[in-house]
C-alpha cells in the first residue's frame, strides 16, 4: 500500500457560496473546481493548498450523507482522502487486514477519479477516502 | 496571507499505539516522531504522507481538550493545520478579518513549532491550526 499524498481535506457546510467568499477574504484562497455530484449527494467546490486540496460539501438535500452529517454533528470536517497509484490494489490489501469498506469497489467521484470510501470504524473513526491518481 | 500547505490533518485516538500499529498495518506508514505535549494535554504521533502529515492526538486525561473531545463526539478528525510562514502577520490579517482566535498571540506546539488556533466557528466549523515553517 502507497499513499502518495493527502489529497483532500473535506469540510461539510451549509452554505457553499458563503463559505468560499469567507475562505478567500481569511485564507486568499478560490476554487480550482466547481460541481455537482449527483450520485453522492452533493455540491462541491476544490481549493488547492499547496500539493493538497481542501474540498468543501453543501449537501443537496437534507437526505443525503452529507446532509445526514449536518442534521447530525453541524459543519465541519467530513473525512481525509489518500490519493493511491492503484485504487483497486489498494482496496484488496484494505479487504485482506480486515478493513471495513463502504464500497467493495471504485466508483466515479469528483472529478472523474476513480474513489473509494473506508468506514470511519476501520482506523480512528476518520471517514477515509482514497482517490486513484494515475 | 499565504497557506504553503496542509501541514497536518489531526484525528482523536483513544489508543496511540493500537492506532499505530493498526495504521502501519492497513497503509504501511510509521511515525516519524512522537512526544507528549503537556500544555496540549496530548500524546501525538505524526506520520508522514507526501508532503503532508496525519498526527494522531491522545489525550493524556479526561480532563484536557482531547479528553473532552472524545467524550462528546468519540474518535475522529479533530482539526486541520496550515503551514505559514510569518504566523504573525497570518494571526494579525486574520483578525482585521474578524476571524474568532482561540490563541491571540503564537505559542510553541509539537515539533518546537510557533502554532496558533482559530475557532471553528471562523470557518466551517473547523477547528483550524497555523503552524509556523520558515
Amino acid at each position: 500500500m502507497l499513499l502518495l499524498n493527502i489529497h483532500h481535506v473535506a469540510v461539510a457546510v451549509r452554505d457553499l457560496d458563503a463559505t468560499l467568499e469567507r475562505f478567500a477574504e481569511l485564507y486568499g484562497v478560490s476554487p480550482i473546481s466547481r460541481e455537482t455530484v449527483e450520485e453522492q449527494g452533493v455540491d462541491e467546490a476544490m481549493l488547492a493548498i499547496g500539493g493538497s486540496h481542501v474540498q468543501l460539501l453543501q449537501p443537496t438535500g437534507p437526505d443525503t450523507p452529507v446532509g445526514r452529517f449536518l442534521e447530525r454533528r453541524g459543519e465541519g470536517l467530513h473525512h481525509v482522502a489518500y490519493a493511491v497509484p492503484d485504487i483497486e490494489a489498494a482496496l484488496e490489501h484494505l479487504r485482506a487486514e480486515g478493513a471495513v469498506l463502504v464500497d467493495e469497489t471504485p466508483r466515479i467521484g469528483g472529478g472523474g477519479h476513480r474513489i473509494a470510501f473506508v468506514h470511519p470504524k476501520t482506523l480512528g473513526g476518520a471517514l477515509t477516502e482514497l482517490v486513484e491518481i494515475s
